[in-house]
């Protein structure tokens, strides 16, 4: 089971390393890191990988893992990363979108008629690419795995190697990884987060949300 | 609050990207990475990060992040990474060990007296350091910040933000990363996980463990 995970700049690190953690502990998986050169890619909060692969010589993948961040506003009208996403997308046993990475699933086409979660922020955009947005934290269709904010990743990266390896190697994966949260505070989605706390963020996302929607638009009147 | 987390080759990654992306959404809070040299260092599963700061050159911190892994049973037998441990950890204002980072803090002598946590697997090992072994995810002892495996890194990174910044600041990043976790399975922890998981990652630990105990036995003879 080959894994490319897509690595554009300015994503938001944990979408990745996330899944990451859990797929990469599943026996047999494989994995690259796509990017445009094999130059390092930073995060948008200054950390920067290695890659494996560029876009053009990556290998076909059975599982094409798609993270977000506010680097997703430039990589849903970037031709390169459309157009490679779509191709791997089509080849790819199952697609796996977290947080905004959902978006980039479906600048490239993939998620028509699909329903899909994305970041609680984000959700809405979905509809402009003909999905239906869903508001779970995990979203399984057929071969759509799409998962809610970042953290979410991890959730979903278990449920993915359930789906792909069995329960068994999942649960051994989750002791490994002491996967037992035990956040300090109630919260973590607009519904279970205080509503000042709620407030606050919408107010302080609010330019990004709108950037992010304007290049959506532009996304969605040129997805393929 | 400059925060600088160690990276050592062989770590496991998300012990230590969890708790960045919680501590780089607090405001304020500048990061380093630092290693060795500035050459990419790569983590347990092959994924590499590129460090912004060496050893020899590092700024002193008002916080160090200790991350754990396979490669902590060298970083503790090495005179290079105890020193800096050592050095910075006795300059910080906090602490804080991730997984078996914890074992570096305690190589390193800065847990004589403490009580610590760490990946389950290894927390009785803590005791060769002087420090009394918690069962608990979060552990807190003064300035002392112990998480037990992995993804606990995450809660506990929430903590420290808490202690530092307020807990408004802590709630606010906890909705942005939607950090409202739901495993798909129950488990996670040796109490928590069926037995049969439990015995065996028990059972393919074995060698693992008696690698470390002996690397732990050695850093303690050594402890500064």
């Amino acid at each position: 089971m080959h894994v490319n995970f897509v690595l554009f700049e300015g994503l938001t690190q944990l979408d990745m390393t996330g899944p990451y953690e859990v797929l990469a502990n599943a026996p047999g998986f494989t994995v690259d890191f796509v990017a445009k050169t094999l130059d390092p890619v930073r995060c948008d909060r200054g950390l920067r990988f290695v890659p494996t692969q560029t876009l053009a010589c990556a290998p076909p993948c059975d599982l094409l893992v798609v993270p977000g961040g506010p680097g997703t506003d430039d990589a849903i009208v970037d031709p390169e990363w459309v157009a490679f996403t779509r191709r791997q997308g089509l080849g790819a046993q199952y697609l796996f979108g977290i947080c905004t990475g959902s978006l980039l699933l479906g600048a490239a086409g993939l998620l028509r008629g699909k329903r899909a979660s994305s970041h609680w922020r984000a959700r809405e955009l979905l509809s402009r690419f003909g999905a239906t947005p869903s508001d779970e934290r995990m979203c399984v269709d057929g071969n759509v795995y799409t998962a809610g904010g970042v953290t979410s990743g991890i959730d979903m990266g278990l449920k993915v190697v359930a789906a792909l390896c069995g329960e068994d190697v999942a649960k051994l994966i989750q002791l490994q990884i002491e996967y037992d949260p035990k956040p300090p505070f109630p919260g973590g989605t607009p519904k279970t987060s205080e509503p000042a706390v709620v407030e606050r963020y919408l107010a302080m996302s609010q330019a990004r949300f709108e950037r992010r929607s304007a290049a959506v638009d532009r996304a969605a009147a040129a997805m393929p």
